[in-house]
């Protein structure tokens, strides 16, 4: 990993997307690609996806371009999509349902085993695969489980809590869903912030700069 | 709008989260909070904030620092969130679903008034007050009410083809959740493209870089 730890933030938040683009490649039975094919498909400029790919090793050939299967693998095994953590939902409400039933996690590196609510009605609910176990058995799965990855749907109040203590039951990473930015204070441990509310801000505040301009005119 | 035309890209990815972040202190009672307070809260320096405030006039005063419930409304004005733009929902599969039970709109500029679906099926059930119409409606409905703002919670392959006859049809901001970054080459068109699978490989990249140290050590 030492390779890899050395990339920078931003080629890091690009390599998903790559990866994405190289799955979709693959499917379609393209085995090799120039920087400037993908640099149209991507709106990436050539010389930019040069560099970044130059940063895990020269994969690229000069007049040949990249070789897709392996480009894929590579920046798959990168990512961890081989890596298969143990995951674990807290708050299966309509978003905690629709994440685990819409998200392939298997693809992703991911396996998601254990589903949990407060809501004692959802016990024994199920979601797919998964009957939903009420919070009170977190605490037991963990033991037997170690879960590394967690997947937090729930209101922004428990948050923290419910963070805090899943540390200390040894999960190392968090998809946070609730409308609060997890306090990343604990040394080795990944958080990533879903704010689907900031999201869709973005949003307005762009189409309220187009339609001003149309107004204005 | 002539000023936040010219706010940079990156502050404005920033101005949801102090939009939020205010919000909640707004919410508590406070009313005045200096750049340091607000940077240990954020997580940001004292400087980053100074530097992004002063963007839209500058709001804090020396020694007093920003009034809360004033900042709150002015990047909320900058955001757009009085807008109250028509908004449609593509796809009421699950993703679809929770989007538009989970997500309070209003609050961000946009009032959810049409969710569509291809499946015949779910034709008149109800997504909380609103009753799912067939996509073979969304003409008429556009021609009626106008629409500014579609989400998409639909299969990659149908992405771009719908997106291309909103487009048509006068919607000018795209907030799509297919597995598939649609292309923004129509002009005045705003696209947030939200990935929820490149967001989850990003945190299993990090949950193998710290899993890798661990058992390095």
């Amino acid at each position: 990993m030492s390779k890899s730890g050395s990339i920078s933030a931003s080629v890091i938040k690009r390599l998903p997307r790559y990866y994405r683009f190289l799955g979709e490649l693959k499917k379609q039975g393209v085995e090799r690609i120039s920087s400037r094919e993908l640099s149209e498909r991507m709106k990436l400029t050539a010389s930019q996806i040069r560099q970044d790919l130059n940063c895990f090793g020269g994969f690229g050939q000069q007049g040949y371009g990249y070789h897709v299967d392996s480009l894929h693998n590579e920046i798959g095994k990168i990512l961890g999509v081989d890596r298969n953590f143990e995951t674990i939902l807290i708050g299966a409400g309509n978003l905690g349902k629709a994440i685990a039933l819409h998200i392939n996690f298997e693809t992703r590196g991911c396996h998601l085993t254990g589903i949990f609510d407060v809501n004692p009605k959802l016990t024994g609910q199920r979601v797919g695969d998964i009957a939903i176990m009420h919070t009170d058995e977190i605490e037991k799965f963990c033991h037997e489980h170690s879960p590394v990855v967690a997947v937090l749907c729930i209101p922004k109040a428990n948050t923290q809590e419910i963070a805090d203590k899943l540390v200390s039951l040894g999960v190392k990473a968090f998809w946070n869903f609730s409308h609060y930015d997890l306090s990343i204070d604990y040394e080795g441990i990944i958080v990533e912030n879903v704010h689907l509310g900031d999201s869709l801000l973005t949003l307005t505040y762009g189409a309220n700069i187009v339609i001003s301009e149309n107004e204005d005119n």
